[in-house]
């Protein structure tokens, strides 16, 4: 008999019964061959012995077996591992070394309209505290996120404890609406009439999870492979991957200090109609810079001559410090050409992703079916949330509260910029946003820069994933909104001495 | 002059400061043509007087549309709108009666590779209560979900408040790993381990927003337009408009008593390699069968011997009440052919939407990316909560409540249909999950029964979504898990009450 009481181990502390483990492990054993068909099993009081555990546990051992057709039990004789089950080597899928492609044989595309195997994937930082076990983590520069440590997390919290405990039936109907809450659909309505002067409908609005699902579902349903998108150079890298796995070609439009060069889009369209434009009027990514207000009109009359889709991404529309923010595109006539995206994490927290598309009743109502496909129902539970707190009036206070911080802390970075690193790098004030464009000089190239930096405990970016088309711009976008002025004034710190050739 | 103080409305409830307002409604005349190029504007003592605001106000709004370049200042003259901005006419959303699509000109397919225009969505239920304003809501019968009223809330909201209440620090670095939490994966490898038999590692799992966002994800990357899938007969139809709106054949494979036909398969596969195989393994949906031993280890050969890639979807696996659940085929042989994906959201609560892919490494690394493009870093926060609720036992302790209970729910629902329904409806009592399959009688159509129910007040399906080549099933998921005894006597009373031709 095999030595049953070695093969099969007994973890007493593990969440799965007994019974079960003792089944699986009889089943592994099948599987390697070590047990083969027609072998027979030791009697349940024996194998309880060996096993000491009660014969009640072997019994439901077999039984599950048995029920699975692994075993069967002929009289007189006791179990047997069934006949006619077909032989399979055991599998992890950590032992094959080759670790093989679940798609064809021959290498396949994995992402079909993809260019290139993988994207230039910025890593934000390291999950993870020090080797050693300290409390310190390391500081680590992000490129424009809040400040979670000023987000009303208390309010979110009673909403959901108030949410839990309603009626019963209530919460059965808590899936949600395909396009996402009613509630707070609602109240973003309300909220860009107030701040954006857009007037629009329910049927014009989804909720999705940050404005990062909205551009990639605008894009699905867009983007064909071979289409043409104008981007801006650079560009949000993360748009671009999503347009090129889509498999569209990108069109890169001048980005001076003004925004984007809307000339070049008319001769662009002058010779072809662009099947799509991505824009960013206020405060461009990565850039921050603005599009004037003349190019701003100038676009709308090209969208109307030319009758080309745009997407309007305006995650951070609400973080304004110099006058007030330029109306989106949205806002104007556009023959419902404007797809309008925005963002409610960069109003509380990274880990909180709400954002929203806006357009015409035919595409939000594609867009709702293609949410329902990824993602089924969305958050419910936090989207009512978020509703109350704006009807409660407390998003508003919270976004005016944080406008005041960062506006500090913009101002604190462009001070510590100034005194520490004049030198070194130069940039424009940006007017809104929660980031700052650092163009650093080319004696000081940011990829060793970066290096040095994270041995210094410093993480930071080494600007690579902005590079286009050969072009390196050198440049690291420093979030200071998330930063306090201690923090701001450590990192400007470790950062000038992470420089490679100070003289 | 113009009658501002009658074009200029102030809203002193609105969250919009008031020269915000101002400065928006001038913007608006501007655009309406009311204001033309060259327009003088009164100045900010008169208009404050006119507007009865402050005249500080007044020189703000005036120095954002100046900031805007929608007006300059001409010395000794005030105030004028800009010469050289285009007149553009207005334009809202909702006032476009045709609803133009952002995409071409010729109605376009938003959905490039759809075969139709839209896809036969199941509607959950009302969103709303009752008109009448009552506090009494709709009893719905879903496709089976989890009773949020037994989810351990409390102890979820103790862990965010934990989490919060860390160092800011960490905070800043819960951005999250691409793949999901560290902490997640790892608590989701020891419980598969401990429940499946499947070992595996960190390179060999994603976290994504539920079992949907897996499937999508997997079907994003395997599929191209023109590629052959293979899908039982029923089958999930969120599962068949994904890979249809992907641009996928489907080719039906049969659905009996013991999951689908492997020799059905087998013959395909002899004409031509599938280019994925979708399978529920495990409480089939909609039918809940559950795939045979010998089916299941045929299936791993033809895996073997054809080289094509399996999405494994098994979203209940943990809700078993007759004997153990069948082992996954992920967790035999498959050379890493099998993509396996699983959910958490069935354990909790609908909202909360916590599901995983499991494959080889080059393949998750590709579906993180993929994620991190339509969700940059999922709910961080939500993950950290859940991985400490597996650490601390209280997942697997809820587990098994929940499969008590439900047990228990499963064998209420079943007598009540035999009891109440006995000769309208069919059905095999099934062995897990959280929803039944009552097959109607074709002189009972669902549609109708669907149409008077609603007039009852009960919302359940038509069953429609299941239809496949013009064959009717007639048949409804009844979800026994979320209803306690007196809403499923509650139901099924209903659902009595709302059949057409009672004799």
């Amino acid at each position: 008999m095999l030595p049953f009481q070695t093969l099969i181990v007994i973890d007493r502390r593990s969440a799965a019964p007994v019974y079960q483990q003792i089944a699986n492990a009889l089943i592994r054993l099948i599987r390697d061959g070590i047990l083969r068909p027609g072998a027979s099993l030791p009697g349940s009081r024996q194998l309880a012995s060996l096993l000491d555990v009660h014969r009640k546990t072997v019994e439901s051992a077999y039984e599950e077996l048995f029920i699975q057709d692994w075993i069967k039990v002929v009289p007189r004789k006791g179990p047997q591992v069934s006949q006619d089950l077909p032989e399979v080597r055991p599998h992890h899928f950590i032992d094959t070394q080759q670790q093989p492609s679940p798609g064809h044989n021959q290498p396949s595309p994995l992402f079909p309209y993809s260019n290139e195997a993988s994207f230039p994937f910025y890593n934000f930082g390291p999950p993870t505290p020090l080797p050693g076990g300290g409390k310190k983590l390391r500081p680590v520069i992000n490129d424009g996120f809040p400040d979670p440590r000023i987000a009303p997390i208390d309010l979110l919290l009673r909403e959901y404890r108030r949410l839990f405990n309603q009626s019963s039936y209530k919460r059965f109907i808590m899936m949600g609406d395909q396009a996402g809450s009613v509630s707070l659909r609602t109240a973003i309505i309300d909220f860009l009439s107030d701040t954006r002067g857009m007037t629009f409908n329910l049927d014009n609005i989804v909720i999705t999870r940050g404005a990062q699902m909205a551009i990639f579902m605008a894009a699905r349903m867009i983007i064909q492979p071979g289409s043409t998108v104008l981007v801006g150079n650079p560009n949000y890298f993360m748009a671009d991957a999503i347009f090129r796995q889509f498999g569209a070609n990108l069109m890169r439009v001048p980005v001076d200090d003004h925004g984007m060069d809307i000339e070049f889009i008319e001769k662009f369209c002058k010779k072809q109609r662009p099947d799509l434009l991505y824009i960013i009027p206020h405060h461009h990514h990565p850039t921050t810079v603005t599009l004037s207000a003349d190019r701003r009109m100038r676009l709308l009359q090209l969208i109307d001559q030319y009758q080309f889709p745009v997407i309007e991404d305006d995650y951070d529309y609400d973080f304004h410090y110099s006058g007030g923010p330029i109306l989106p595109l949205a806002s104007a006539a556009h023959n419902g050409k404007v797809i309008y995206i925005g963002s409610l994490t960069k109003s509380l927290a990274p880990a909180i992703r709400v954002g929203y598309m806006i357009a015409p009743a035919n595409f939000i109502q594609q867009a709702a079916q293609l949410r329902r496909m990824i993602d089924i129902r969305g958050d419910s539970l936090l989207e009512e949330a978020l509703a109350y707190l704006f009807k409660a009036g407390d998003m508003q206070k919270h976004l005016k509260k944080s406008v005041k911080l960062y506006h500090q802390r913009r101002n604190i970075l462009c001070g510590l910029l100034e005194q520490e690193l004049k030198d070194i790098v130069t940039f424009t004030k940006p007017q809104g946003g929660l980031a700052l464009w650092t163009r650093f000089k080319k004696e000081y190239p940011l990829p060793a820069i970066s290096e040095r930096a994270a041995a210094n405990g410093l993480m930071i970016s080494d600007g690579r994933m902005y590079d286009v088309d050969g072009y390196h711009f050198n440049a690291l976008r420093i979030g200071f909104a998330s930063m306090n002025e201690k923090e701001l004034e450590e990192a400007v710190s470790l950062l000038k001495r992470s420089l490679p050739h100070r003289r």
